[in-house]
């Protein structure tokens, strides 16, 4: 039968990493996929990317036995069941604000009677063992709170049934629940801000389920395992090559003394 | 006029670093263009992309004002002009073992009278002002030398009419030198391959033409550059994503304690 | 002026027999479409595919003469206008629940003062000669019946004015239709899904529009043929195939007295 | 700071040409963006395109230099802010019917707290300096009036807070406002359609806002131009392909008094 | 029987147009296909496209009812049979300069024992009914002829058996014969271009063979027409739709005031 | 260390069935390599398909645990180590006609000291667990004979150092063999090719090389492995489904009265 090894980790205390992918390619999806991660997510929201490019991203990662999930651009059905056709095992929903749109997401991921998901998995088929209606059971719903009416509606949320856990997006909630006052980014310092993160953890704890924080570094995501945090995203497949990139290219200009400046324009 | 603006900075005695991309896709490409590389290369040969992937490459990288060249698979005319035409400013060619391929290749990279180039830059044309027969003046044309017999035949390549430089692949050369005795692998400590990675410059210099080689790390790019190399290209994409998302896996393991091993197969 | 061949042909009492693409290739698209079918479908809902494989597996299949639909995945005016404007002409939109939904389907479909369409057969306008407002005559509307809310709501849905049909997939409606008790699968053979399959037969002939199933094999279809349905589409391209060379494997395993259980695990 | 040089031409009173993409190819794109538009939109809606074509279409477009918009396929949060996220800096949304709809169209263009745009520029990080919430000055938001009941609601919506011009399509709005009396088309002549587009004009000045009209012809953009437009789409790159190779035949046709008629049927 | 009806019009006399594809984009193919070309060629050399666009661009054309032929890169069997597998009817082949490699060429063209095609029409077959060994009649071979060395050779070339035509591309052909003295262009009016291009003309015509010449007007196109030419390409996809743009946008600032140095730059 | 479980299998006396992707999409590749194949090939020489393809192929194919392995357009190192570095554990080249080719063809396949192969194994590298040198042990090396001149020399290649085996396709031995006298075509009945097909399994024997077969139906590839044959390939994807999909529509056809022939034109 399926399962679903996040929720075996996670029934057992252990807290995990979540690769995330924003490069809509099969080659460095599968790179990432080697790295080690618990899991890998693929982000049809704002990575450069759509279903046409997860899909073959989701086959590049299948033998690496990582668990795979995707963050679906918006609460649309299209999206979101296309993407578990395609394999995802998880779902990470934006822009959860109260409970009637979480029961809907929830709706949408599961086949009758649990939910309204269309049957014809046509490529999880071929892919997984097994699949069918049962795969009810492995799926992870995952709604997002990122404006200050989602905060407000937080317990609420939480409380859908068939919610499998909260996915915090620190950038997106520091917008939407100061209305813009404080700039968007990750590993947020400020006090109201982790209250807000700590708060969410203790919600999804008192009601059951797990909670998820996308961070910017594995200090940080640490820290939020320490605050109750069952998984954590750390970067992005992006992110992570150009601050590569950028320290390579530093160090090489601070040792031979040539500097970003000095580079001349030709005439092409 | 099209110009080289990598000629430019060698001409005054300025070190450059080139960036490296097997990954084939526009968005890394733009990622990579975007770090501050003097030049940005496309690996045709050993990357995970072919002509179809380099072109929207080279169109995604073209704002980014570095100089953009190609590795191409073999000593092939097709691929060489296809480069070309696609935008490329340089090639780098590999295995060239003697004088007779190095002056076929170059015969290949510039318009008659000076080669064999066939007329047709269809997308140079919309992307550089100017493209035209002038364009021999610009292009750059590496050979790679990875073999016993290229190195036996160092001086008389490095003497062929219309070559730039010489691009060494310690990996290949490291092989090929040793006939297998020594792993393959970048920044050389051996004496044998340092003897051979320094010759190379000095008979580059000697031969008034230019000198590359590909490094793993920026600091032993700096010693070559010391060794008398113009250009050194440091890692590639794909590394240096494997090695930082790898990083914050570890990172995170440590710190919460987990560990890859723990990783729990699920039944799919 | 544009006529539709299945209209046709069904008014004269022929029935039809529609292929079926899961698969996100032109190359596959072109094979099915040269097999004999009437008509063939993509599937943009379960297939493997979006709409950037779409376009050109209907440009593949433009010359085979097959009337060409695709099956949307959900009630989108994107996705049924992209499609449209792609050359489809028909298009079958799952989950239709009531009459509401089934009159915003059909606006979708069509030009003013039909419909809501937006005008720009960007595409289609070079596929076909004539294509224009006119185009609302020869475009099909299939409504999938696949809840127990639709089932509750058929005479109503199937009243539709501007809705040329019922496309059922067997899958959905037992899940649907039983909350869960059915399995899902085709060729239904459970005397309550035997009874609601031909009911919407029975309701489409007395609205006047056209009925269509989906099924696994040619003997069902010949079986709903009987029971008045114009259109069975039989099986999909991946099945066909996975199905083949299962049988081509299973025959060489039998013969030659290897089994499955032989293979073994390299190290790779 | 990030800026748009469309609003500061328009703000000097200078009038703008806009090239439209309905191919979905960087190569054709970046020979659209070589041709000396002030602005270059890709039609996500009609043109033979989806996102995944769209995204390398703006990258190859960005050294160009002209601002880069996109039409989405209709009033939907995730089209609309998949394709800011690429790179976008202006969206035309079409279909708007009143003042509703273009508060929730413009509500997706901006983040936290002039809208609920999700954070998230991954692309658009990369390809422009220092973007961030601060382009929600830089944006420009279009929405598309195209029926009666638009027409209707005009004033209502050409004064909702955050949008910054109307656009219109004469296709539709012909079809949408006679309901289908006329046919769909450019450059109209018809007093009604003439009267209704140079209405759109006057309320856009009345309201402080921009006016924008898909023309077939320079002559009848120029013709706008003095109605009080302030940019205007003059054909697109299919039609102006086609146009220009249809025109080439028919030359060689009559020049060497060959036709069309003369083509024979091969046996394939 | 499969048969080419460029062959049949030829034989009567009929001289005809041939389009050009150097965007790779099934779209644009399919475009240019509608125009009413006898034939359309796509361009793998030189145009910004390979085997993995071009084999989309055949499909979509199929249905035009042209016929389609490709022309290949360099002298190379892979090219030559893979184009030939996905069905195109003619190869265009550039740089022969003598009858070697042009009864090199001629024997990938063709299978056994007529030549050393290897047999394998995977696309072709579904495509065209009673593809088989058949083929070999219908195939037209083109060699190009661009350099002094094969203008040397022009009859020893053109005595090839099996050769079909000659095909003249005058930029290289300046370029080449001249040795970089003429600039690359089409329509050549220096008296040594018109003589080696009317020279061909008169030796194919006394080998027995077709003789085709690229053009950039059609006026030009009628004139080698009256030369003796069977088959003239008139410009190509890209400079067709640069062009109309170009004037469209030129038309545009005319009437309007405005200019092209009026654009200014926005600060991204 | 990496072995090959094909080589363990045949050491052992069992024969394998190769499935054959003549279909360039990972999604059929995926069907195929579930099917329980002992390895899977792709067809880069004749399948509808390049190297741009077989990359997510062989992605998608990598959980299957089924051998991997590429046919290759040629004799051509770009082609062979370009398969070998995205993840090709096995190469078959055709149209290997003497000794001398053969040779080449190998070096092509192995690091030195054994080969020339380039060292660079981009994506192999993350695909499979200690991928390096070593996998001179692992990768198959199968030589194609389908000339008169090939069978002639068939002695000579199958002695070659470092040739894993000789794989035949008949249809091209059969055009080749008798100069076009016979028909091409699988599962060969003829006396003469029975004769060289077995005079092949017997020398591959008899020099310690592996024999595969090409095969139409699991009944000749049964006959075959009676023969001696190690591995056979039974017909291909393309194929597959064109049988399945059109035996389906006779079957429908036949049960319900209608025809092909009953088929007519609409007016599109």
């Amino acid at each position: 039968m399926l399962t679903n090894p996040l929720k075996q980790k996670w029934e057992k205390g252990q807290p995990t990493i979540n690769g995330w992918c924003s490069i809509g390619n099969p080659f460095t999806a599968e790179i990432m996929a080697a790295q080690g991660y618990d899991s890998v997510s693929i982000d049809i929201q704002h990575g450069a990317l759509d279903y046409s490019a997860a899909l073959p991203m989701l086959q590049a990662m299948r033998a690496s036995g990582a668990v795979l999930m995707a963050r679906v651009p918006w609460l649309d059905p299209s999206a979101i069941m296309k993407a578990l056709d395609a394999g995802a095992m998880g779902i990470i929903c934006p822009m959860i604000n109260n409970a009637e749109q979480a029961a809907e997401f929830v709706s949408y991921m599961r086949y009758p009677p649990d939910g309204q998901r269309s049957f014809g998995p046509t490529r999880a088929n071929f892919a997984m063992k097994g699949y069918g209606v049962q795969v009810n059971e492995a799926v992870l719903a995952f709604a997002m709170i990122e404006t200050a009416q989602g905060m407000n509606n937080l317990e609420e949320i939480a409380s859908t049934p068939g919610l499998d856990g909260i996915y915090v997006g620190p950038a997106d909630l520091a917008l939407g629940v100061t209305e813009g006052r404080l700039a968007p980014g990750f590993d947020r310092e400020e006090e109201e801000m982790v209250a807000a993160i700590r708060r969410i953890a203790d919600v999804c704890k008192a009601k059951g389920i797990y909670a998820a924080l996308h961070c910017g570094t594995p200090d940080y995501a640490a820290k939020a395992i320490g605050w109750g945090y069952n998984m954590t995203t750390v970067s992005a497949d992006a992110r992570l090559l150009a601050a590569a990139a950028s320290v390579s290219v530093a160090r090489f200009r601070e040792l031979t003394g040539t500097s970003a400046k000095s580079r001349e324009k030709g005439s092409y």
